[in-house]
Order: structure tokens, then C-alpha cells, then sequence
């Protein structure tokens, strides 16, 4: 598998700034003062580089959610008990999350994954039932997982952008569910931003000022014992990761591959986009920050990486809630670039010379 | 006129914190950790709160552009010609602008008034024609306005919110049309917060160095000429104000005494915003700042009125642009007070004791 992920990401190619231009044309004959739409105009220009199509659709959007568990959690390191989990997935079936509700609003699907929750799902749900193990080991005692566990966590996120794409899939997000999940995501953070463990780690899902000392304690350990090194990604994914980070990076893989655009929810998902970017560092072109999280290693991963969240709302849920809210700025930036007249359609007079 | 207006001024009544309260408890029990959707839960509380009622309907919004022009331009304040204005008008009117793209995709009807552009518009246009002169007179000459044309103007923005509210709109968003409009703007921050006028001055629609030093001479010459005070704010107004401004500040009156949220654009808007506060303190309860402007004097303008803007995308083409982008974070935030399952409906843990 170490070789299909070898192919893949070989095919990964940076955006040709021909095809941004060409949008930047467009855009600049619309009737408005030059760049006056800012950011918008930048999220349009980076689509069409992306779709390399001069009027791409933008029609179906999709917000897959990867659920794992964390053996870490016996750590006590977070606020939550690990069933809530499985019961979160349930809800999400059931539309009744954040998720739901922000993915309704941007019109954009919701996959749901069981990459790795800790629960026997009855069959018929609507779930895409990829388990690859109940949930992760505990990352202070032993590695998170095995190499192949991890290779096979990033190769579900793969295929399900590979589907997505097939389906015709414009636009993905990515989101995530596991309770325990921001202690990998920090140890991550550490390994391929070189920041210390304090630094990176936060509160969680709100947890109180000993149970963070604490949780700074059990990630420090987690390193010692699993030496994971950012120029090794699966290897350190394997050793501090978590499943659904897997699946994330993945997903992050294969949109850039299938050349469509991934917007980031927050520090979860953006742990994925450092594997993934150290993975394949041309797969950032293809990447958009949606949110910055009230998480404070986040804006430590988003330095790193060298993206600009495009809001930021005092968000923590996950769930891929930011990157929903980021699709409607993205639909907002191409309709301007597709529906806006021309200053020449519209008969309106331009600059004075 | 002043009567008229005092009276509505009078029924504005600050926000119950007790409504923002009942809101909040219902927020702390859907399923996310307390305060995780951060300013989405604030904009559900703050709609509670405004309308009163504990699941308020958001169902129409209403983005009211006012359109007029600037005496001012004869000092060669602009880079555009004033002809735009009313091309721009007809290319709302034929849904080619960048406010018909967004308010469209924030499922928002745009109202066009003429409240004082520089052209006969024929009849039989979907335009609400409310002329109170042929744009304002040259303010570093003479008065922009008289006095009784500045409360005609804001008596014009009163009626569209009055009529709004009887439409059943629930939410409303303030938009500008006028070349040369950066410059009352300028000048009336400088009014009501105090600062300097090469501090309250931007570039407006793209004016290079030199002419941005002329045009921070030629509101500081019509600041001597009129001597606007805050403790006069319409005679401000009709000093060195704009008849657009004027409406605006209308139209957030009355959208405040209707008891409906008022979603703020950019530099323009929030001119009237300065205008509208100083009338009736409690009207800033109501309102919401979408965007950050990349006018410098925007930040000087919140920071007066203690509004911290949702989002800074590097916008600066007013029209309401802006503001209807906000009205899909407050829909948002709605969405998650209204749709989102509690703990209980959903059978979720809540957090460990």
C-alpha cells in the first residue's frame, strides 16, 4: 500500500497560475472597482485553477465526516466520555448535529465514515462502514497503530474522495468525530511544526487548567515512547496519530489528485492536511482554510502550512461545522466570477484615465 | 420633522438581556460542547433577543440599496465618473451586480431607492423612487444638504424599514450606490469619533497618493466651512453628509424601532450607523457588523461603536455586498438554534462530572 500511496501522490501537480490569471481577467471585467471583492475573487481564481476549466460547476458539495476512537481517552484527557462517540454518529444519521445542520444551509451532502469507532454499528444505517480497528490504542502506552492500520485509514479517506469524484462531486470538506481527538492532533502538530507540546495543545472540548497540564503530560510521553519524525508522516501518524486523521489526510489526497478543492474545517482537520502536505506538499494548492479555531495550536498548524483562514468565528465544534460555513464564501466567490456583468454587458463606465 | 422623528427615536428600547438568556439556555443544550459554535450562538441569542419571541421566524430579508450622488466629485474626489451611479442602478435593477449575486445566493430580495441620484429615471423601473434632490451639493462650497432635505432623506429610510417590517421581512441589510460617497463617510467619522481626517481617509474606489492627499484637504476644508458637531447629527448630516447616509441611518431607526437586526456593510453603511446611534443610543442592539472594510476609517467607525465585524475578506465594494454575506452567518446561527438536537432528543452523554 506504501507504493499505491507513492502513485498517488506523484500525481498531485501545482496549480498553473495560467488558469488563475485567466479567471483574474475575467474578474476584473466585472462591474466593480478592480479586487473590490477581495478574498471572494481569490477563492474564485483558485477554483478554476483547480477544475483548470474556465466556467467550472460548482453543483454538488459534500462534507465527509470520519469518526474514530481514541485509546488515549484512558489517559482521562478529555471532557467526554468516549460513548459519545458512537452516539454523535448517531445523531449525525439522524441530522441532528451542528453538521448537519450548516451542511443543509451550504447544500452540501454529509458522508459519514466509521473509520474507527469504538461501537458495532447495526447494519442498514446510511453509514460507510470502513472500520479499521475499534478505535486506536493508547499512544502513551504503545503506538496509536500499526503502520498498515494507518495505511489503510489514509487509503479509506482516498477512495472516498476517489467516489466523490466518480459522483461528481464539485467541492469536499472535511470533518471529524472523536472524543479525545484534539490530544493526537496536538501531537501532530508538534511532530511537523517543531512547536513544544504547551504551545500546541488546548482545552479541548473544555477541559479545566490541572487536566490540561496533565494532557501536555500524557502527549510529551506519547512522544518519547513513539519518536514519530515529520519526515516519516505515516510512521508518525501511526505512532501519535488518530484514524480519523488518517482518513482526513486522505480524503485531502485524493481531492487533490481528482483535482478538486478540500476546505479545512479546523485542528483536526488541518492535523490531516500536515500529513498530507508533507505527504505531497503541491496537494496545499488545492486547500482552503475555512475557519480559524479557538484551539490555539490551529493557528500554529495554519503558520506551518502557510494558509489564511478566510473567518474566524470563536469556533470549536469540528464536525467539518467551519469548512460548511467556508463553502457558502467559496459558492459566493464563483457565482461573482459566473453571474456579475461585464462592464461592457452592463454599460457601465470604467476608471477615469 | 423633527417631531416625527423624535417620536420613533423614542420607541427604541435596548435589548432584555433576559430574552439573550432564555436563548442561550436553549444553545447550552443541543448537542456540542457549551459555547463551541462561538458567534453563530451570539447572533442566535442577539435575533431572540430583537425579536422577542423564542423561535422567531427568518424568513424574508431585505437588502435596501439607496443610491445617490455627491456635489463633492467637482473636487475630484472619485476615480470614477458619477455617470456610474445610475448605470450601477440600472445594473441592479437587471440583477448584473455584485449585491444581486450575493443577496440571490443569501436568499435575500434587493430593494432599490432612489433617494438622490444625479439622473431621471424613467418610469415603470422596479426602483422605488424616492428623489429628495439631484444628489448633494459641493459640502467643501456649501451644505451638502439643507436640513429639511438630511430629515426628508433619513424620514425615506424610515419608510422602506417601516414597510419592510408590514412586508413580513425579518431581517434587514444596508447597501450604498455613490460615486464619490467615500468622502461624507470620511467626513462624518471625523465627526463622531473625533479622529483625524487623514486617519478617516481611504482610497475609496482605487485614488492614488496624491489624490488621497487632496482629498483628506478637501474634507478638512468642508469640515471649516459647515463645522459639523456630534451633538447635531443632523445637521451633520446635512453639512458634509450623503442623502444615501441619510437613508441608511433611516432605515436602521427604523429597523430598530420595527425590532428587526440590521445587518451592516461596509464603510458607507456604517456612516449611517454613526448617524443612527447618535439619535437613539439602544439602535446598536440591533445591529450586526457583517464585514471589516479595507476603507481604513471602517475600524475607526466599530471601534466607536463597540461592533466587532463577522468576518474581514478584504471587501470594499459596499452595495450591501457585504452585509448579505452576514446574513448567511446569522441564518446560520439561527439554524443552529432552531434545527440542532438537544443532549436529550438525541440520547448523547453529556460531559463527565
Amino acid at each position: 500500500m506504501e507504493y499505491e500511496l507513492a502513485q498517488l501522490t506523484s500525481q498531485i501537480k501545482p496549480l498553473d497560475p495560467a488558469w488563475a490569471a485567466r479567471a483574474q481577467e475575467r474578474l476584473d471585467s466585472l462591474t466593480k472597482p478592480v479586487g473590490s471583492l477581495g478574498r471572494l475573487e481569490e477563492l474564485a481564481a483558485q477554483y478554476v485553477a483547480i477544475r483548470e476549466e474556465l466556467f467550472p460547476p460548482l453543483e454538488l458539495k459534500r462534507v465527509v465526516v470520519f469518526a474514530g476512537d481514541h485509546g488515549v481517552v484512558a489517559e482521562k484527557v478529555s471532557a467526554y466520555p468516549q460513548e459519545v462517540t458512537f452516539q454523535m454518529v448517531h445523531n449525525f444519521l439522524r441530522g441532528g448535529a451542528g453538521i448537519n445542520v450548516l451542511a443543509l444551509q451550504a447544500g452540501a451532502r454529509v458522508e459519514v465514515v466509521d473509520i474507527g469507532v469504538n461501537h458495532d454499528f447495526e447494519p442498514g444505517l446510511n453509514l460507510v462502514h470502513r472500520k479499521v480497528a475499534y478505535g486506536t490504542r493508547n499512544m502513551a502506552q504503545e503506538p496509536a497503530m500499526t503502520r498498515e492500520e494507518a495505511l489503510r485509514a489514509i487509503w479509506v479517506g482516498v477512495e472516498r474522495a476517489q467516489e466523490a469524484v466518480e459522483d461528481g462531486v464539485d467541492v469536499l470538506a472535511a470533518g471529524d468525530m472523536g472524543i479525545g481527538n484534539t490530544t493526537p492532533a496536538a501531537a501532530l502538530t508538534t511532530v511537523f511544526t517543531g512547536r513544544p507540546v504547551g504551545a500546541a495543545t488546548g482545552r479541548g472540548t473544555g477541559i479545566d487548567s490541572d487536566m490540561h497540564t496533565h494532557k501536555v503530560a500524557v502527549i510529551n510521553r506519547a512522544l518519547s515512547l513513539n519518536k514519530p519524525t515529520a519526515d516519516d508522516p505515516v510512521g508518525a501518524l501511526a505512532g501519535v496519530g488518530g484514524l480519523e486523521i488518517a482518513g482526513i489526510a486522505g480524503l485531502i489526497l485524493g481531492a487533490a489528485a481528482g483535482r478538486r478543492p478540500l476546505l479545512l474545517d479546523g485542528f483536526i482537520a488541518t492535523a490531516g492536511a500536515l500529513v498530507a502536505v508533507q505527504l505531497a506538499p503541491a496537494v496545499k494548492d488545492y486547500l482552503i482554510a475555512a475557519h480559524r479555531s479557538v484551539e490555539p495550536g490551529h493557528q500554529i498548524m495554519l503558520d506551518h502550512l502557510g494558509l489564511k483562514p478566510l473567518f474566524n468565528l470563536n469556533m470549536r465544534l469540528g464536525e467539518g461545522t467551519g469548512a460548511a460555513l467556508g463553502i457558502c464564501l467559496l459558492e459566493a466567490g464563483w457565482r461573482i466570477y459566473r453571474e456579475m456583468a461585464t462592464f461592457a454587458e452592463a454599460g457601465v463606465a470604467g476608471k477615469k484615465e
